[in-house]
């Protein structure tokens, strides 16, 4: 009994923006460890500047007490895979283990990174075995919105952990294998002590539409489509890349897919056997650009209203190449991410102005979730039988709804955990406990940094990018203390200076009076701050950064 | 017919954000105008600072050629009335019109603003005829998610004009009225030249939820909870209002309206019999800390995310005599605005995270839109028989599904325009004609100020936002060109200086090293900056607002 309680088996959820346990998670026992996934998360409207974030796995390198075996993918979105190239920077020896296409596309974005070679990256097909340290996983083929997702059966000496990925039960999924029913209740017969599952969709009652249901909706427009045909979504769906090409191909167009990661990533995908079409099906812009409009569609990136991207760029007339017309139909096949609606819809309607005719669902079913719904996560619990549920993959929000469906569904309230990113859980023979919070969350990265911008430096960002900042310099005599000449103001943000001599003569005489009052002492220069922000918060209610430089010459 | 020419009746949306013709719409004819609404927007996520926008009507106070008689209200929602003390303001002798529950929420906002006593406010009952000016307009009620609502036919010599406001058709609505079909099948009869309809939700199949599916779901959620029950919703759904007191009554709890505004419109709405609760029904936040959890109902404000709302204090631990508890079940009775999904729901998680039960939709309907989905277009389309269709109340996206389901419910193509805000619509004789463009669109509100943030402050915002600022102050020797002493920095929102100490060394050095490599003349300020621009891009691919402040000594 003693010596069980020394080795317990710990899970521990790694970072990740609002969502729990998704981009990557940390199991270890006994000082041995690996981990599950090293995904990207986009960052919040009020993370000003951060061009994305990863999850924070500094502590992990300073751990001298595990030794990690290697690193398992789920499958190849930026959300599960995004952050390799970070880690492997970090812990240059690790294996990385993935199915053929997860492998490709982490070959894309090793070579990008200059990593590849010196990376050792592994493969296994769904449904194998992988063996990584003392831990074995048995994976299990999930469906989702990509092909060759798993997820994994871990075995331990309390049972079986299942760690579901994003998974969903499509019965008719676009490349044919089903999720594994038949290994998933085989779990159950061998006794599942901890269910991690996704719970992106436990507000969503019924069963996730079958991706089978964009086809029909793409050939609706497609026949109805005048002019050239754009379909916008994210460049790693390859099964929508495959969609698009197959109703091209009914409909006598060629494809065009433009974007340096979505042509990788089809090309990829094309060589291991994930995307089937012929050589000549494709063509590059430049060709697509002498064909008559109704013989093209375009496949582009920007479904989340990305400025950068190429829809963001069609948008706003600033795509090199390409330009929106009359007549052309543009298909968004993706739903936007929680935070981005608003740059979406913006998109849309921008679209709309230059002319264009915009598919989105609900008009159309062009895109579906990749996540099981309620009566899916129904199944999973019934075909697992798990002893213990960890929510996963959601927001808080969402992990509550799962637990709360799961206590419905039977399993004992006391068995369901719901826990942060960051709090390891202890499984051994007596159940589950929530243990210790580890340091660390999430790592903003901006422009070429990593890390080097803070909570501090965004919420400075924020009080700027409310009021913006007023700053002025002064010149003061050493000696006697007098201003030597007018007090310079720098501002951005604050009010529009052409428009406010005015006020700022009278922030001027406001400064001029101060030091002309009294010599200032010591600390002239939060004297002129204080009084400059009381001024200006009174004159107009806004509390804008104020900064003085005092010059005693 | 050259008589004719020279008296179209002129219609312009006036200002909103995103939205068409949604907050303000000018008619005119022959140098006699009223208006339609006067309500305010709340502004996108990239509108730093921004509390509100107001419609831009500067324009119209400078125009000689027209003679303004009224402005008439649909309804008391923010959007529709939240301007209306600017109004005022700029045209002290203008009359307002609007029937008694809108009337009673104008009072309410002209005194706050102190403008009541010298404002011409008028009422008329939801059927009853307006005479403005010329103008003949008759009100009709319509059904929305506030009682009192209407649209106006308005009588032109080239037929009926018809505005619907807000509307859906509530064939069971809270306070009994339905939308009055006769007085629109009337107009028919008479013959429309125009239908100005409602787009909000043209994307959305079917027929709009009754508000009466509320209370049921309420009734569930009061039955279910045991301790404390918070709704938050829009302090100007009165009908909401209605539908909590009635479960609470029905639950045994006592009723606390928080907020300063949601309790000033619910004291108003009872005195014109609009909201249906004793005085021993409402207790006051005292009392009610003092009540059994189990005994108590609080309506609260903040159900949009706003942080400085009473559901967003409560999110954050901040409000002053309130807190969370373990087992109170929250119910966000109201749908994220465009925008607000991110905010909403981290509101949400909050509270989840303090130990409540958070209720929304699609969990429970505990809310449903106040506007009409597709059929109920296509029913007010066919009511009406309109000659010509303008959408509004929707972004583009909106208006042009508005457009494509009206052309295929039979009005002819040419007949249906979709135009942008600012933008005159000419009706005579002959038709419909898309006239000149006026200027201005819409006013930024912050803090104090009205209209003194404009686009360009926007944009320094969103630099500021993006990557903060460098400012670097030097003193120079006049006559030899030397630096005095050492640059000093002033940096916000760029990277955390503190752990950037090596990096503040190189820019004093590259700054030293221009200074003495050559003699600076004339520009140094920008020969300053743009040196440090290059240096700080190629150093970490950002670029922070730079400025230069050169001191000759």
């Amino acid at each position: 009994m003693a010596k069980k309680k020394k080795k317990p088996f710990k899970i521990t959820p790694i970072g990740g923006l609002g969502e729990i346990g998704k981009n990557m998670t940390l199991f270890e026992m006994n000082g041995e460890g690996f981990l599950i996934d090293c995904g990207i998360m986009f960052p919040a409207n009020d993370m000003h500047g951060v061009d994305y974030i990863i999850p924070d796995f500094r502590w992990l390198e300073e751990r001298d007490d595990i030794r990690l075996h290697g690193v398992c993918f789920t499958h190849g979105h930026e959300d599960h895979i995004g952050a390799v190239q970070l880690l492997v920077t970090a812990f240059p020896d690790l294996p990385l283990y993935a199915t053929p296409l997860t492998a490709g596309l982490l070959q894309v974005k090793l070579k990008n990174a200059r990593r590849l070679k010196t990376t050792n990256l592994n493969t296994f097909n769904a449904g194998e075995t992988v063996q990584i340290g003392p831990f074995k996983l048995e994976s299990f083929h999930v469906c989702h919105s990509i092909p060759d997702c798993v997820g994994f059966g871990i075995n331990t000496p309390y049972g079986i952990v299942i760690h579901t990925g994003d998974y969903k039960f499509d019965n008719t999924p676009v490349h044919g294998r089903k999720t594994d029913y038949a290994r998933l209740a085989g779990f159950a017969q061998r006794g599942v002590a901890l269910l991690l599952a996704d719970s992106t969709n436990s507000d969503k009652a019924g069963w996730t539409q079958s991706e089978a249901v964009i086809e029909p909706a793409f050939e609706r427009v497609f026949r109805e489509a005048k002019g050239r045909v754009m379909v916008a979504t994210f460049a790693s769906l390859i099964s929508r890349v495959q969609q698009v090409v197959t109703v091209a191909r009914k409909y006598k167009r060629k494809v065009c897919i433009t974007g340096y990661t979505m042509s990788q990533y089809a090309k990829i995908a094309r060589k291991l056997g994930y995307l089937s079409v012929d050589d000549a099906s494709l063509i590059n812009i430049g060709q697509a650009r002498e064909m008559p409009p109704h013989k093209v569609v375009f496949m582009v990136t920007g479904s989340q209203g990305e400025p950068s991207a190429v829809l963001g760029k069609l948008a706003s007339g600033r795509h090199q190449q390409l330009e929106v017309r009359e007549n052309d139909t543009i298909i968004l096949s993706s739903h936007p991410i929680p935070g981005n609606e608003e740059m979406v819809y913006r998109t849309i309607n921008r679209l709309i102005e230059r002319g264009a005719d915009v598919i989105y669902d609900p008009i159309e079913a062009v895109h579906v979730s990749g996540h099981a719904c309620q009566e899916e996560m129904r199944l999973m619990l019934n075909l697992t039988q798990p002893r213990h549920l960890i929510p996963i993959h959601g927001e808080i929000r969402h992990l509550h709804l799962h637990a709360k469906l799961a206590a419905a569904s039977g399993i004992p309230k006391e068995n369901i955990t719901v826990i942060s990113n960051g709090t390891t859980v202890e499984l051994d023979g007596r159940g589950l406990t929530v243990g210790e919070r580890q340091p660390g969350g999430y790592v903003f990265v901006d422009g070429s940094g990593v890390g080097d911008v803070g909570r501090a430096v965004i919420r400075d960002r924020e009080i700027l990018a409310q009021d913006g900042f007023v700053l002025v310099s002064v010149n003061v005599d050493q000696r006697s203390g007098e201003l030597i000449d007018e007090p310079r103001i720098v501002s951005r943000g604050f009010v529009y200076l052409k428009d406010a001599e005015d006020f700022l003569e009278q922030i001027r005489d406001n400064i001029s009076q101060l030091v002309s009052r009294r010599r200032l002492n010591g600390n002239r220069q939060s004297l002129v701050e204080e009084s400059l922000g009381k001024f200006i918060y009174n004159e107009t209610k806004r509390r804008p950064m104020i900064f003085s430089i005092v010059n005693e010459v």
